[in-house]
């Protein structure tokens, strides 16, 4: 398969992890209402980057388009980007301590149809930390646009004690499962 | 403990990372010959961290000077920064379809004296892939310089599947281990 690579996503992080790997792409956001699937982190991840997938598909039916979509799950809880600095707040003190899993959704459309998906799924435990860890990491404003209100590749990074699985996973941007995905629909990577 | 933190390293990764994550310092690399104990890769990145640490400190005997080695090790044979094109080339065939550990030996000197040291492990899991991925790496000239002849913060992100343990260990400065080597020794990160 040939045809522009388009990335359905104002992310500059995601813009950024493609570019690192040098596959050639340009960017449309997406303008679609996100859902959230109660205890289903996995379908909440691939519902959203079908949808955005498939937006900018219905606009741009030439190209083939990858929509993500990334979520936090901590004990059943799905944790998007947070409303306010106090649920940022609530998230930050909910993950200290704890292993949580961050599921990224990809989807690749064409002409308004979908053609293929993948979610990756990476345990972070987090180090015990106090309220002025917390007050640093909200201070520095980083938490209010990042699902579970922390950034692995900035400041958030002195909250991780590890990682298992795909770390790009934790930024945005699945690498492996998103490589796989072009690769499955004869898009050479 | 006060005192101007220092960094016995020319890497501009290890400045990049302890600057993200907000902790003040500044440099003076280490003039040191390295040593490569085998079937040992955490005794090699400690040895190396260690004479880093002392060789800066017996100079700046007034800062708390941090070293830091990292290596690669893959089923008993170590790999440090390839000496050729052709080494490089090896070490990236030998990788692929497998795990490796990377190994970080951290250590904190002041006064000419050790004050603590640390080792973090992180399993790395590559890929399978041809010749044409290495040639790829191999053009970019990103091995030349790195442990294992890849930069997992940069074109290397194409060949991993998954690790298990501090990501940036794997980029050369293990951040959950030196803040706990840090906190250790009475300084507050």
């Amino acid at each position: 398969m040939t045809g522009t690579l388009l990335l359905a996503s104002g992310s500059p992080r995601r813009r950024e992890i493609l570019a690192q790997v040098g596959i050639p792409f340009s960017c449309e956001k997406a303008a679609c209402d996100e859902v959230l699937l109660s205890g289903d982190p996995e379908g909440t991840s691939l519902a959203n980057a079908r949808a955005k997938a498939l937006d900018v598909s219905a606009r741009r039916p030439e190209a083939v388009v990858l929509g993500f979509d990334t979520v936090v799950a901590l004990e059943g809880a799905i944790f998007g980007k947070p409303a306010s600095e106090e649920e940022a707040r609530a998230m930050l003190r909910a993950l200290s301590g704890r292993t949580h899993e961050v599921w990224t959704g990809v989807a690749a459309a064409r002409g308004g149809r979908l053609l293929g998906e993948r979610a990756a799924r990476t345990r972070v435990r987090f180090r015990a930390y106090g309220e002025e860890e917390i007050d640093r990491q909200v201070a520095s404003g980083e938490p209010m646009d990042k699902a579970g209100a922390y950034g692995i590749q900035s400041l958030g990074a002195r909250l991780a004690e590890s990682v298992d699985g795909c770390f790009y996973n934790v930024v945005g941007l699945p690498i492996f499962a998103t490589m796989e995905l072009l690769e499955s629909i004869g898009i050479k990577a």
